[in-house]
């Protein structure tokens, strides 16, 4: 047995401990009531990177939520790895639906039930236990190593793309692996090949100046949620396709191969559609939902309001109403111009009788993808295969981690996704989990990670 | 002067001091916490109608808030009148625009600034106190004398259709005359011609079972807001012109000389826009504005919501919609028949992937319409013409009062509308005011209106 795993096996019980008061901390960016506390688990991920013996540590403020620097930079003419994670969290409500209370972690068998347990503190503690192990076991670890953990990934990340540009000299490195992200089962491990991209935009509607009687006002003047509705309804087709001029013109379509090898990812349609409680799936044409959540960008509403909401009824013709709307993004649509054309495609379907404004939400991500054939996924594959006995499958995410695209702009660098977070795990929603199998595996990982990335030419990535 | 006179002018104070204490206890029919206020307006009226000398008062329950009896029938021969009016108000939000407090009437120039004040408390009171001069100068009435007050117009009178029927032989009349009503300006009296009927419809759009995140399942099954907007705009043309299929079936087309008499009625368009803080008006193509407000029926969004509403953003993909919709109805529509139409239409233009469930809310009320040339109106005209020194405008109104469809249907009575707010008033807004020349003349008014019936042959109208 490796040094290394002795180590990692005889500290089991610290690191659990450690991994507990971690998840006590409700780093919850999107609240501004709870930044101190983002601060507080900046400063506890800047205190245990000390303690595993990275050096340089650093808490660097940005004009949001702080980001975590260190490094280790010790073995000339290796390869400089920068590992990511966040140590933010998502809000915890409906919180009433948790079994236990979110910033409370209860064990049971063998997970941790806390919010951020598998999202993703859980996740990134596992690579700063695995450099302790090295570090402690053979005094080195087979690279040079930066780490970049954020307190902003929830919120999209705004003030990276502002932070980055500064600090390139500091965060300069030849790969960076994201320990956000998860694998396919407990016994299936994946690649990951493909991020979206994200881009929001708010739409408020202005009418009178206050809000009217619906019977002495009704029919004689625009009503703000008619006007909405009308621009809604103009930005998807019935059948789920958007009609927002020129949104698919930079969409690479992707070729039967590709196609092919999305096709060999196991998904029951059935099972998917029972899990939410939906009786039919619904989407653009001409393609299956894996390649309308993986390869395809959408356009969804995250939220619509105007006028009275309570029980009962209340005649009022409201002087207002507003929507929230995100586009998922694929290669090659550039965000910015995406909410151009929104911009474009909203005011031109503005109704008569109101003002439309049309503002950019902060959320904004390049869509991001990798190939399998990176020397960075080679070496992730084979420590997979190695671990879980079988090849990793080439799967794609909806999701968007924004800072992916920062790192390719600013740092010219690609990430791969090195996690061990399961689909079940409830990120997001109540009782959030993480399997404790999976902490000591990603600790073991890492481990393997670093060494099999050590034997590689940063330069030629052989 | 006349005997009444004196005594309304030797107790004008003693009437301010009741109308403010009227207009303390906070009636609000729409909130069910306020159900007790409204049960005490409502002892408070059935007190002062007895103090008036009227007899039989009584507060008669119905399955919501109660309808306060009262009759003065000493008038053999004579038509028999009953006076209505309502004594529940408006909710007060926003209350912080209010520049006094709602239920602490403040008196300035006067005018009492209160909710309620207008609309319904100092026009309801003024039929009252004019009873009371008669009945402590005169000694009686020159018809006999119904009233009939409620605590739930401003809820749509939900249990009053209900409520009527086994009471039809106490409420029996020859004419209703509705205290809930205003004039044109301080100067310029009218008759009101009509009223429009409503019907109100909750739309509940449910997806699937949690919020979802947005990236990974966007795209890939029914967005409940995007099903929701697209339902809504179905429902109108983009013209104004409702959608519904035969919405405008039973819609009674006005005649040129209709329309002339309706152009006659001053409007200054550009006046109207300013007031409400708009630049351009919008409604069916072919009508004018007032035509649109008084003739033309409507279908208005009331309210709209789903999903993520605050500061910023989440990313969810959210698991309802819903929205609140009213129609205002013109004769010959039957509101239980609109309901059915929009009903058939909401689920014909149904999107996959969602379940969509249509409520009627409890709002109904039948169009009203009354002829210029009824008894009635005869004696009101005479009244307002000696009083103001001019000829009344026929005007109709765009708002709704659901009962007197009632006392069409369960009593076969007509109403006339003879009240003294003035549109200006902020009813159903805001800083309510009520001009205290009004209340007087209110009170003067009833006195002549009163005389004027008893000179009427109730069979003939004569």
């Amino acid at each position: 047995m490796a040094a290394y795993q002795t180590y990692l096996d005889s500290n089991r019980q610290r690191f659990l401990e450690e991994l507990l008061e971690f998840l006590r901390i409700p780093s919850i960016s999107a609240l501004p009531e709870r930044a101190e506390d983002v601060a507080r688990a900046g400063d506890w991920v800047a205190q245990r990177l000390t303690a595993a013996g990275v050096e340089n540590v650093e808490v660097l403020p940005t004009r949001g939520h702080p980001v975590v620097y260190g490094d280790w930079l010790h073995a000339p003419g290796k390869p400089t790895i920068m590992i990511y994670g966040h140590f933010d969290v998502q809000p915890v409500d409906p919180v009433e639906l948790w079994t236990h209370p979110p910033f409370e972690p209860t064990v049971i068998n063998d997970r941790v039930y806390a919010r951020g347990a598998s999202d993703d503190k859980g996740n990134m503690l596992a690579p700063i236990l695995a450099v302790e192990a090295l570090l402690k076991t053979e005094g080195a670890v087979p690279v040079n190593l930066k780490f970049c953990f954020e307190g902003q990934e929830e919120i999209g990340s705004p003030d990276i793309p502002e932070f980055m540009p500064p600090h390139r000299d500091r965060f300069a490195c030849d790969l960076a692996v994201s320990a956000d992200g998860g694998q396919f089962s407990e016994t299936e491990p994946i690649l990951l090949m493909s991020l979206r991209g994200i881009c929001g935009v708010q739409i408020d509607i202005q009418g009178a100046s206050t809000d009217l009687h619906s019977g002495l006002h009704g029919g004689r003047i625009q009503n703000p949620i008619h006007a909405l509705t009308q621009i809604l309804g103009s930005l998807r087709r019935a059948d789920g396709k958007v009609a927002v001029e020129g949104f698919y013109d930079d969409v690479v379509e992707y070729t039967g191969e590709e196609r092919a090898g999305i096709a060999r990812v196991p998904f029951e349609g059935d099972e998917y559609l029972e899990e939410l409680g939906l009786e039919e799936e619904f989407g653009e044409p001409g393609y299956t939902n894996r390649e309308r959540g993986w390869i395809r960008p959408t356009l969804e509403m995250n939220g619509i309001w105007g006028g009275f909401q309570e029980e009962g009824i209340k005649t009022v013709l409201p002087n207002s109403a507003h929507a929230k709307i995100t586009c998922r993004l694929v290669a090659d649509q550039d965000p910015a111009g995406i909410f151009d054309l929104l911009r474009e495609h909203i005011s031109e379907h503005a109704p008569a009788g109101v003002k439309v404004e049309v503002t950019p939400l902060s959320i904004l991500g390049r869509p991001y993808s990798i190939s399998a054939d990176h020397w960075g996924n080679r070496a992730a594959a084979a420590v997979l295969q190695e671990m879980y006995g079988r090849e990793p499958y080439q799967t794609r995410s909806g999701g968007s981690i924004p800072i992916t695209g920062v790192f390719q702009e600013q740092l010219g660098v690609d990430t791969i996704s090195f996690g061990f977070g399961i689909e079940d795990e409830n990120f997001h929603a109540p009782d959030e989990f993480f399997r404790l199998a999976s902490f000591r595996k990603g600790q073991d990982a890492y481990c393997r990670l670093l060494e099999k990335l050590g034997e590689t030419d940063p330069i030629n990535g052989e």
